[in-house]
Order: C-alpha cells, then sequence, then structure tokens
C-alpha cells in the first residue's frame, strides 16, 4: 500500500468560490470564501467558516445574516480581490463595482453580477477554533434568468469555479487553470474607503 | 435586473462528491456524499450532512468516528453505486471491491483505492431538521504516494470530481461529463450481504 500519511489539516479540496456578504456597520461587504458546505435539506441550510476578526464576520454578528453569492468564470478578478483586501480599509462594492440589491432580508446585501445569490438568516454559530462556523436558513435564491434550464440554474451557465491549493494554489474552471489565486486580484486598483 | 426567485433550497453545486466510511456493528460500510465542508482550520474540522436515517449514521453514533474518501474519475461507477443502495442491504465493500484500511482510529474505515483519505473523530452534530450537520476533527490524512507533489497532495493527480443537479444529476470532472449520476452505478451487481 503506497500510502503517505500528511498529518491533519481540512483537506477536501477543490471547493467551490464564493463571495459571503453582509452589512457592516450598515454598508456592503463581501469576503471570498470556499470553506462553505450544505447543512441541511430542509429546511435549507447552508455553513460557512469565517474567522472571528474578519469583517464580514462583524456584519454577520450584527445583523445575524449573510448572503452568498456564485461568481462566474467572468468575476475571478474581483473574487480573488475579495479575498485579498479587507471590507475595514477598502470599499470591495466600488472597488468591484457591484451592483448591490437587497431582497427578503434587508441587511444581506447581494451582487447583481453574480448569477446565484442566496439569502441567509443565522441558525447557529459554532466557535471551532481558529474560525467560527455559520450555520444560516437560505431564506430565498435569487437566480440570473439567463443561467435558468427548466427553472433552475444550470451550473454549465452559471459557470462557477473551484479554488485549489496544489500543485499552485488556483482557480480552475471546468478543464483549464483560469487564473492564479492570491494574486489577479491585485490587477484592480482599489481606493482606501476610509 | 433580470433575477429570478428560486424560493429556499441549499443550492451551493457544483460540489465535489465524496465516499464518508463508518463501521456499523463492527462492519466497514460507505456512502457517498456531496454535502461536506470545511469547519475549521486550527483543529483541523469538516462537517458533512448527514440524514439520520442512514445506515452509515448509525455507525457513527456508535463509534463517534468516520471517513471521507476523495475518490478520483476512475471510482465515479464505485461512487455513485455507494449512493444508490443501504449498507443495511448490501456489503458495498464487497460489491465495489474496496480494500479498507485503518489508521490512527481503528474504527473509521479508509478505502485504498481512493487517492485522498481523511480520518475524523466527531466533535459535534447537529440535529438541522431533515440531517444531521456531524463536525469531526480530521485526526489523520493518508495519500497516495502518486498524488503528491511536493508531499501535498496535487489535485490534478488526485482528479476528483463534483456532482452537479441541472441540467442533469451528473458528475463532471473538470472539463466534461463523465457519468450520469443515480445511473452509473446500477451497472455493478450488488449481491444482497444479509
Amino acid at each position: 500500500m503506497s500510502k503517505v500519511l500528511l498529518g491533519p489539516q481540512p483537506f477536501i479540496y477543490p471547493m467551490p468560490a464564493f463571495l459571503i456578504g453582509a452589512n457592516v456597520d450598515d454598508k456592503p461587504n463581501f469576503m471570498t470564501a470556499a470553506w462553505c458546505g450544505i447543512a441541511n435539506g430542509a429546511p435549507p441550510m447552508v455553513s460557512v467558516a469565517i474567522r472571528p476578526r474578519r469583517y464580514t464576520h462583524k456584519g454577520i454578528r450584527q445583523n445575524w445574516t449573510f448572503s452568498i453569492n456564485i461568481p462566474s468564470v467572468d468575476l475571478v478578478r474581483e473574487t480573488d480581490f475579495c479575498g485579498l483586501v479587507s471590507g475595514s480599509k477598502v470599499d470591495k462594492v466600488e472597488a468591484c463595482k457591484f451592483s448591490v440589491f437587497y431582497g427578503k432580508l434587508d441587511s444581506a446585501p447581494l451582487i447583481e453580477q453574480c448569477p446565484i445569490n442566496l439569502e441567509c438568516k443565522v441558525v447557529q454559530i459554532l466557535e471551532l477554533g481558529s474560525h467560527s462556523l455559520i450555520v444560516g436558513q437560505v431564506e430565498e435564491i435569487h437566480v440570473s434568468e439567463e443561467c435558468l434550464t427548466d427553472g433552475q440554474p444550470d451550473v454549465n451557465k452559471v459557470n462557477p469555479f473551484v479554488f485549489t491549493t496544489v500543485p499552485a494554489q488556483n482557480y480552475q474552471a471546468f478543464g483549464e487553470v483560469i487564473a492564479k489565486a492570491f494574486s489577479i486580484g491585485r490587477e484592480i486598483q482599489a481606493k482606501d474607503s476610509g
């Protein structure tokens, strides 16, 4: 048996890349996350692991709501960017030119450019160590009309991408590496909002 | 804004497909799951959502341990199979010709044919409704030697695949649909073990 011990780490990559949204001090902010999962079927719930010191975490605690926005490959630059900088320093909505809208929950900001937007209400927060595991109930989903097939979001039209860590930190679409992680987002010239 | 309301559902596909392992009544069993996530960095933790009535769930409750095995595309048939049948009726290890081994935890069965195997100890189980969200601490990872690049599992060598739901329930490799879900696994002729 040619197995090698790697030591404990939460390695289940590739995982899809998401933009997690929250209103922080009443202003929309977004962070990049791949540490998400489906938590429950009925009622529908999702989970996201976020470090407590993150700016987005502050907004989630303030309102007990958040959003998950699924970006297409054409948003890889913006997605990477939202993982590179903190909303405490930069207005990411302005830098990325996101059109923000709200649905049923008035404190879960949604990105119009992302083909899928989930509005979530926090159900539970587990403090597990380095991260808080935030479990949210999906209250509503918005889908860009052109990404639907028979009324459901078609993954081939949504065209999402995954985050991989080895051999390099990349985003991979289905079939190709489209950008290098922690790199391409630097092309966006951010202005400090403070 | 051409957005359509979809109604609440936990839609964050595509998600990677995994084989969740547990010893049930001291015998190894595996089920297919895409409802997994990374839950914490340090200590390393993962989550998996499983219906309480599932046979694997019984084993996880018995031992408070489980495994996550990441299959390559060449195991798509076996992976689909493990989602189609219950371990209460069929010996899936025998049907799939899995070589099972154990690592640090003596009750978390691992599949040698899967390039990555995570041994997990249950930290917490949240009863969220239709599913239990099982949070497990990763105790050890085993990786097939040929899938390593610089000592880390290389996603391109591991060659995992994702589960998609629309336009059809498929497994998709990076770049192509390799098999139809809830279908190709039926090619395996299962013998009832009971």
